[in-house]
């Protein structure tokens, strides 16, 4: 479809954009209507909401629509994964200008689906609005299936610490493309899409977390908030972490420590649990720590000298 | 407090805010973690979204941060009511520029609880990032109690229209501010803090609504979506729609026409319902028209002449 958004208008676009969205047996009453009416059989919802701004999350010029879509599923469905919980419907809210072209919106549309799609989920409604430039407003909600919410508040000295999924991709491919560099390539698309581990999230939980939360802000700052609301030290080995070849590729070539990527480098949307020390952990996941008693985060047994993770209202 | 939302910092503002809310028994886990958890006894949960950009849907000088808050709310709130459900929580997402008044951020909480409590409802959980201008996405979520979802595509012939709450309010409070006018008082806060009637929402929800949607984007506009969503065509009577003394005061000072309001003005958050011929309406609704076959929406016989309602990309 060509033009831009004020071609469409309100009601176009809005039809356009749900003729993307498939239909789902969780959705009992879609989009169209005042609200939605999604399944939620456990009897409790879990429900977590998120923003992404043009300029401040992502930038069109690094991102295509289709990117961004997926980025904004994939940070508040990890949420919900994190909780122990299956992810259900997101709820979209979408502002832009009217120059936008509505190739942009059905892509972003379409990428939000794929997401979606990667853990069972659905698009079940938003709501669109005129804006200067490009914001998202993500719900998503999810069914715990009977199980308990894994909390991060309840971490207890001699659990294993582990971690699932990628660290400090994100930050890296950032950084790269804010240097002008073409790659390496995984790293510009972790940037682009993050790709959380929603099965190893699950199976952490199933496997008897006893707290978790996935990594947006980065490693030291989310284990940060896990240690304090469990009232616990979290003890992490420098040596368990993997710095994979691509990263040590991008160090090189910015002069950057990668472990600084690794533990401070937010929006890859892993899951970092604990879990009782007899439990064998979970494909996907491997050991990088140990709850000990005491309060905040040391790196091989000393604070980690470094900014921490990500404040909206102060940046460095 | 005071100071402004960089002197906070963004987890600051959290901790700020959060203890604004009090706790409530439908709210199992609330915010601090990845995500909130919420009763959902149905087993079924009714789900809604809306964005609120400052310089679109409010301004801060025509607006306080209580007000903005009961709006917000209010809005979503009502189209929970809508679909004959029960409002439990609300999501909130709050962007805002650093230099916000922490007071502000904080009056806007207190609106947000106000206006939950109207209704039994109460504010789950967040997000809050930094942005130029103010914007809200609130999403709200409902349980229907076993009860059928009423839809907008129920309405059959013969059906009764009813109307509950105010109409062309806010529309007008919104003129008489552009207009730089001090009154009517009830005017200019209808813009301010819409007052959706929910009891009686609920009401014909119970009474055997067949349809029913809240008022957002004006009488004519929503009644269309209705109509067309049925496959019906809803004749309304003038006359049926009492012109309150504000609006007529209003009306002689803007040289307008108040019906002009009552029938296209948005924002009041009122409730238009079909009901079958032998309901009697609850207490708060009255009835203006019926549902016939054919479809559109007729005033007193005939397409009424003028704007029906708001679309974000096509404004006059």
């Amino acid at each position: 479809m060509t033009g831009v958004l004020a071609d469409l208008g309100e009601f176009g676009l809005i039809r356009a954009i749900t003729a993307r969205f498939p239909p789902h047996d969780g959705l009992l009453i879609g989009p169209g209507d005042d609200a939605a009416l999604l399944a939620a059989p456990d009897g409790r919802v879990v429900a977590t909401t998120d923003l992404l701004l043009e300029g401040r999350h992502f930038r069109r010029d690094y991102s295509s629509g289709y990117d961004v879509g997926r980025k904004a599923a994939a940070q508040n469905l990890s949420d919900v994964v994190a909780m122990g919980a299956r992810p259900t419907g997101l709820l979209v809210g979408l502002a832009a200008p009217g120059d936008l072209p509505v190739s942009w919106a059905l892509r972003l549309a379409d990428g939000l689906r794929d997401e979606c799609a990667e853990i069972g989920a659905f698009v079940a409604g938003g709501d669109v609005s005129s804006a200067d430039r490009v914001l998202l407003a993500i719900t998503a909600l999810g069914d715990l299936r009977g199980a308990t919410a894994v909390r991060r508040s309840g971490a207890r000295p001699g659990d294993q610490v582990a971690v699932a999924g990628r660290l400090g991709w994100a930050q890296a491919g950032l950084e790269l493309l804010d240097s002008g560099a073409d790659g390496p390539a995984e790293l510009l698309d972790a940037h682009r899409r993050p790709q959380p581990p929603y099965a190893a999230g699950l199976a952490l939980a199933a496997a008897g977390a006893t707290a978790m939360c996935d990594v947006s802000d980065g490693l030291l700052a989310d284990v940060g908030h896990l240690a304090s609301a469990s009232g616990v030290r979290v003890e992490l080995r420098a040596a368990a972490f993997e710095v994979a070849e691509p990263l040590r590729t991008a160090a090189a070539a910015l002069d950057a420590d990668p472990m600084r990527w690794v533990l401070t480098g937010g929006d890859d949307n892993a899951f970092v649990a604990c879990l009782p020390p007899d439990v064998t952990l979970p494909p996907g996941a491997h050991l990088v720590g140990e709850v000990t008693e005491g309060s905040g985060v040391l790196v091989d047994g000393a604070p980690f000298a470094g900014a921490q993770g990500w404040d909206h209202y102060r940046q460095p």
